[in-house]
């Protein structure tokens, strides 16, 4: 059972690895923790950076794990099986810079003892100020890896993206999305081997991406008005994460390690009743542009 | 259908008004909007008080909903039927001084069109820093309520307070309970009139409650460590009512007022990998008395 296991988590404990590297280049001062953690249901390696000198918080961890489906985790994944294996990467940074955005990458195989696999994943931005052009350079980075899978793939996971990290109850999208994507059983689209190089290559995108927008914008001169937009913006990141995340409830309900899960909540966040935006103001056009569908690549 | 709701909703919405007033004159300088909504599923009065001279924010808010249940409605309420109405207060209250525990209370009603009404409600009480005798005294005021309407109501709903408010991902109660109780059926241990005597009872003591709560803390003397240890424990406040609290995801499931629903939420919240409380600190005192089945009375 689950035998293709070990050959994908080995690829990703490497992909982490690598991606720690890249993002210490990236802030230039701060170093990774590395936690290794064992339970009942598996390991993992925690690796978080704190109080660097571009980044606030961040983590990218890797993780391994096998049990029993429990009543909770089938209804996050969705799935009724009895035994299950899922090995993955996840990663999200928050920037200290209120100019440099969120970003947050996740792949991961999962593996049912009725003989499914599946491999999921995805990659979007959440800006505190959106910058058109850095999101259209975004996604069009997304869409020339995806398109060298399947013509359908950016269009389609775009618009999971879209609806996945969506917070329904303020009628918002997270952030200006990017891909999203869950149970993809190989030799649907693609056979195995080629969604573990998908994944594999969009876990290299990711470092190199986030290290050109901090590039970017990490040394914008910003004030107290940005600062406490950024904390707000983040209570609506902690949010999503709290309320809809699912891999976030997974890890939860699946007796995952609550520090290693949580370590996705941004550093510091406000939350005041009934803020308003002033009108005409550049919060006001990052809020106008939390909406479901936008083209982004031809608003560049 | 539901011919209780107006009557229950008449006496909640009145006590509203009464722990409104009440809640003023304990803070001293700021007073609550009135925000009035109406939406599909109903009505509502919200009120907000922030910045404080002595409460940095809180809310005491009045409902009266009614509609279909969806899925996820039932889920949160563990109940099928098809139409139900509901109506409540729910209230809680953040200080600025941390040594001012944050309160909360909801007494709410619901009725369904399988003719099943119920009663539910609770106090609890999340102080930062624990003062066992403050616990004392606030568990024996709910236990003398209790006792006049039944001998079995303190210890029952004060273990199912330990059960509801807990965390159970940090396994750690969110902090010295209180009592809780759901679906309470008139006809059963009290008849209808007697319900709504025990959650007006109940809703009348709590600003009383929370006043001494504020009169006896607000002015103690506070530096940056015991600031950040508020924002630190703020955060797991965030964490309970975004993963775990029912009326948060039956409120924000049902299409009711986001703002509303979560201005339940901390002003000021932080979350840092892994904080450890230095041994033998005021901290780690109150970290290791956020366990269930602690018996506060018998520690005044």
């Amino acid at each position: 059972m689950f035998e293709r296991l070990d050959l994908v988590a080995e690829r990703y404990a490497q992909l982490q690895t690598e991606g720690c590297a890249l993002i210490e280049q990236c802030d230039g001062k701060e170093f990774f923790t590395k936690d290794r953690w064992n339970k009942k249901i598996g390991s993992g390696i925690t690796r978080v950076l704190s109080d660097g000198e571009k980044i606030a918080k961040g983590a990218l961890n890797f993780s391994r794990v096998t049990g029993d489906l429990n009543e909770g985790m089938s209804e996050a994944l969705g799935v009724k099986a009895g035994k299950y294996a899922a090995t993955g990467i996840s990663t999200i940074f928050h920037g200290r810079n209120p100019f440099v955005p969120t970003i947050h990458m996740n792949v991961r195989y999962f593996a049912f003892d009725n003989g499914v696999e599946w491999f999921g994943g995805g990659i979007d931005l959440t800006p505190v100020y959106i910058d058109t052009s850095q999101a259209a350079a975004f996604h069009l980075q997304l869409k020339q890896v995806c398109d060298k899978y399947h013509p359908d793939f950016y269009p389609e996971f775009k618009s999971w993206a879209d609806d996945y990290f969506f917070l329904k109850h303020r009628h918002e999208t997270r952030g200006v999305g990017g891909i999203f994507f869950d149970r993809q059983q190989p030799g649907t689209d693609l056979d195995f081997d080629r969604w573990m190089e998908f994944t594999t290559e969009l876990a290299r995108l990711y470092p190199l991406i986030y290290s050109e927008l901090v590039n970017s914008n990490a040394d914008k001169p910003y004030s107290e008005r940005e600062s406490e937009w950024q904390k707000i913006r983040w209570g609506r990141y902690a949010e999503f994460n709290l309320v809809y995340d699912r891999g976030t409830k997974f890890g939860l309900e699946s007796g995952g390690n609550a520090e290693s899960i949580l370590i996705s909540l941004p550093p510091d966040v406000k939350w005041h009743y009934k803020f308003q935006v002033e009108n005409g103001s550049r919060e006001a056009q990052t809020q106008k542009l939390l909406k479901k569908g936008i083209d982004w690549i031809g608003m560049g």
